[in-house]
């Protein structure tokens, strides 16, 4: 996610270069054969693409807003992550009662799995969700780049756990069920009753809810079709552009048509960059960022000082 | 669903072809009508249709919108079935609890028949879904189609089941109807407490909203009178197109009357094609997909490794 | 709900007939007085309209817009009565639990009671909400209408229960009332724990929102100052289209600007006629068919094979 | 609330004779001056307020859109105010349960007591969001107007409860309060179990979320940011209107920027009215009707046939 | 938040002056270059910037709308905020039940320490959300803000928990804890039942919610690609108009092009201020005036006549 207010031109260059190089050399082109080898006879008014740069804009705001929502959408869930979360560690902080005084060490060792395997299972979720799609990968080169282990859960979870863990087919789900059964083992020694038991039952279910629903946004990219029909648009709508202008504007057709051409560009390039808010680059939803955040609110509520490190920001950038 | 970024001109040509060669005669036609046989002395200057194209392309957007939240309300209502199903799944391990020990075995074989019968239960949902409607059968030829037949769920029910499941006007109801017998039989045996029999009945209203759910996107067409007169309206704009520009750009009429006709067509067939998400062809939601990953999920919690083979992906398709 | 998906040009006649003839009439009349009789010195160059058009395109792309979504949450709301018709059939049946066995037949009855109360619920509040409300009549003579009379729910209710119904002011209300009382006898009897109890009044209170959630569809119109603007305007644009053209395109300007009034018509009167689902006419939700649809449902729970007949759709529209 | 299906003119011309007759004034003095008097030498192309048009058109799209949606919103919560008052009723009744026989008369008093003074408080806060703001008073003069006084009250609470009430900083929420602490002696004597408690406070809570979302909107002014430049947005466009078209178009630029800006000036006027529901005027969300509404099905199932006298609708206005 | 009707067009010109002055000294520059000096000879018709404008116009809408969104968003959390507290303060009252009369007092002093804690919250979270983000910081300077210091608390907590509070990470979060701890206090004695026990903590988990729904606004600002964007096309936008108008309508163009320019701009402005909600200034949601809502219904309830004095409206600003 950015935060810096202005972005840097280098880093827009770095995206539109290739484009912007085209929308010059076919402005030139154009100039050149019309007003100087005068090979270009084609007479075309601007009326003729206002119908196309209307159904375009219409179409790109479409979405850009849809881009939008899908982005946001995934930074609810997790903000849905952050809520629960907080819950659950005061939730299994009071309602597990020990029933004799014996047990309390017990209890309390209990406790201290399900806060810190939840721990576990936030960092487990943010990796498993930033593994990359191979129909995902573009040729586009990116510039920053968190590391994705999930060696980052080690330090939750006892050694045991944290082997089968790596090896199942879904590892977060691996967590929860883990979690459900500890929940089991509480409620057969009386620690937790019937209707306790599947209060905390229920706040497992939600967190299935936010890990499925974060695998619905990374699992089902935006239709290919509307992608790829806005990029084609785009296209045919700069390659339009020189022609209309370089008979009535002359050599202003081609800064003109590639300042327009830019416009349409980045709008289109904005919503395609947005769209997939768990691909490990730049506009990502800042997984890593919540994921150490949800950590110190626990370890806060524990009462383990040892926070993690906050990440740098001094670029503009959280990821 | 298609998950490649780019689409195949091949794939376009299939779906546009009949259209394209209308534009594109008709584009001639006027052309060769008004200019060299000098037949036509129609003058329609482009602000004609300047209030056309707008109009249009607003109603497209809008046509857009909804198709697109439909498929993706689909999507959604599927995605809630892959978190709840988990959630079904731990719920019935953890929380249906033998009175006695030697009922131990007895537990374990009702809880793995709740468990199967669910997938077959999103099996056969997939299937029933997936029937075609005749009201939406239209004469385009598919590219792509799957397997739709509710022998997949055969695998999954006792075989007295299965029988009578076939025989049902409303299959998938009839399995959760089954799951809420053997839960009351649980509840029967004191397997299961007042509290936690009604847990697992509110899992299953959670299935009767997540078919209901899908019924509705089914059977309730996104409403004909907007499609219908948005595919007149892509006509009669594309119909006039040629008249507007012959006078003003001559030859040039021909490729940029085609070009943007083929845009406001693209934009139309897309949303056309997004509106009915479970009829068994390309922009599906990814049903037989989904209900796989179902399928590994539970399996993986029971310690089934009998995983089901996923799908084949290498042509940009998931169904 | 139409289901067909070419719309009869002889329906659309039927609705658009009289505006159309105007529109019509005014082109002719329009042209002759400029071009023949030469009476007509109006010079409006095609730009006068622009701002007009857009803003007029705008604005039904608005109301259509709201007028889908009150038509979409009548058929959500709907499709959540589908659903918990299904999941109260199986509550009922799987949470009534006899104290004692010779209470089974009790149980049994007041179980069927209680299913075939809310066939009578659902057929009943269909009736309900398609009753005429006097504001909302035009002088518009509709193609379809389905009947709409309270002594569909006769075979439900027990003849007396019929007979008071009939006489309520809110007749639905009073059945979920009634049900409501019969679940308070079965806790009085010990068949019903506290708990089950609850769960049932809440699945009533599902049916009280589903109740309430259409009777505010109902008796509140899509806010009436947007329906009147925008007929008004579609009706000032439309009367000055002919004016707009006859300069510039002469004999033309007759056909294009009935073309394009009719677009905008179009775009109106499907909003229009969209934004009512409950007036029993062509284009609303099909209550009858749900309706059906749940009893068949409930029947074959019960295991009732008495289905009722399903409707003729070949004419391509669902009541 | 208008429900007849035409405004009068006369309505619309009491809210738009300013502008209008400034629109009007406008227009002549720019007729004059520049044809008759041929002091005013601009020329100003059409296309320079293109570009204002249509932002204009999509800021008023927008501004209408959030108006309805408001509008809309005050509905359904109102609505569910409906729906949780029907089911408390029901719940009252069926819930609250004396332990022995000789309680039953007091129990019959305390649901009577429940039931009734849930009628002051569906009137009480209907009163209480109309009492006008000081900041939202406008000096336009308004046409209807209810009666709005806490008296409608009296007749369902004690006059204790009433004088109490009356002085409250919050009155509506003074109610609830009252509501839980019946409960909780109902509670206290036996006749409810811990579990209903808790369900029947639940449905209070749903008043809670009633009375402070509709506190929301009330208190809650659509942005003036947005209210204000849209005013100042149609005033800068209706004051170019007639130095565009008089050049051009001669005496017919008077009717017809009148016209256009008259569009405008209703698009906005539209949406400022819906903006604020609760303001006891034309527009107004139906709070007197839906209350009265809500008495009548409340005694209708208490057994009382004291029904309220519904409002007189044939001025086609409901409030 | 701004309350009064009309915005003062001193507070205006503050935000806007440079951006005025730059296209006020361009449009002179432009005309005396272009009319005066005959230098410039650029030829720019009107229709070249015609696909630029409706993109941009399109585009701000859809900024404005989702600005609005998250400004209207959190609106509804600290809404909701208000009807949980009165909700919870309610239970609190009706739900804690000493279980022997000698207790009564304890139970008393109990109650009294959740409410005033609440309050504590309620505050502590205001300020909380108003502590700046460093990149939330612009050099604009502000012309209103409210004093924001957790002091406001201290009134509501012992001087011990306030000690903590304010050294914690995250205070407010600390002080659900605390109200987490003092119940399961209460369930320990025996004042609260495993089921009003596990009540009372949902309406935690509600406050739960509201915190992190306000953090994920406060956060995750609006995509800065979307506002960078979108002041950028402003600026190019504005820096054609000029010379667009220049030719046709000569010394006209200077007014011409500022006023269409400001337009502009404020679609963009107003939007970029209503974005961020929590950052005390003033378009503010207002959370002090909330916050002193709730104390003032809390204290009510609880029979505390010392209710904080509310805040001056005067100015039209409501913070």
């Amino acid at each position: 996610m950015l935060v810096r207010r202005n972005l840097k031109w280098s880093v827009i260059a770095h995206y539109t270069w290739k484009s912007m190089l085209y929308y010059t050399l076919l402005a030139i082109a154009v100039f050149l054969l019309h007003d100087h080898f005068e090979v270009l006879k084609l007479h075309l008014p601007f009326s003729t693409i206002t119908a196309l740069s209307t159904a375009l804009a219409i179409f790109l705001g479409f979405k850009n807003s849809n881009a939008y929502e899908r982005w946001w959408e995934a930074r609810q869930i997790w903000g849905q992550l952050v809520n629960s979360s907080r819950a659950w560690s005061r939730q299994v902080v009071t309602m597990i009662i020990p029933e004799e005084s014996h047990e309390a060490q017990m209890v309390k060792e209990l406790q201290e799995r399900l806060v810190y395997r939840h721990m576990a299972f936030v960092h487990g979720l943010r990796v498993f969700l930033r593994k990359p799609k191979q129909y995902n990968e573009t040729r586009q080169e990116e510039i920053y780049e968190e590391t994705n282990e999930y060696s980052d859960t080690m330090a939750f979870l006892s050694p045991n756990e944290y082997k089968i863990f790596c090896q199942k087919n879904n590892p977060p789900n691996y967590l929860l069920n883990l979690q459900g059964d500890d929940l089991r083992r509480a409620y057969d020694r009386g620690w937790l009753s019937d209707y306790r038991f599947v209060q905390l039952e229920q706040t497992l279910v939600e967190f299935n809810n936010v890990q499925g629903r974060s695998e619905r946004i990374k699992n089902t990219p935006f239709p290919r079709q509307y992608s790829f029909f806005s990029r084609v648009f785009v296209f045919i709508h700069a390659s339009l552009l020189p022609f209309v202008f370089v008979e009535e504007i002359g050599w202003a057709s081609m800064p003109v048509s590639v300042i327009i051409s830019f416009v349409f560009l980045c709008l289109d390039l904005v919503g395609e960059r947005m769209e997939d808010p768990f691909e490990n680059r730049l506009e990502d939803v800042p997984l890593t960022s919540m994921s150490l955040g949800i950590e110190t609110n626990l370890k806060e509520h524990w009462g383990d000082k040892n926070f993690p490190a906050s990440k740098d920001m001094s670029k503009g950038i959280v990821l």
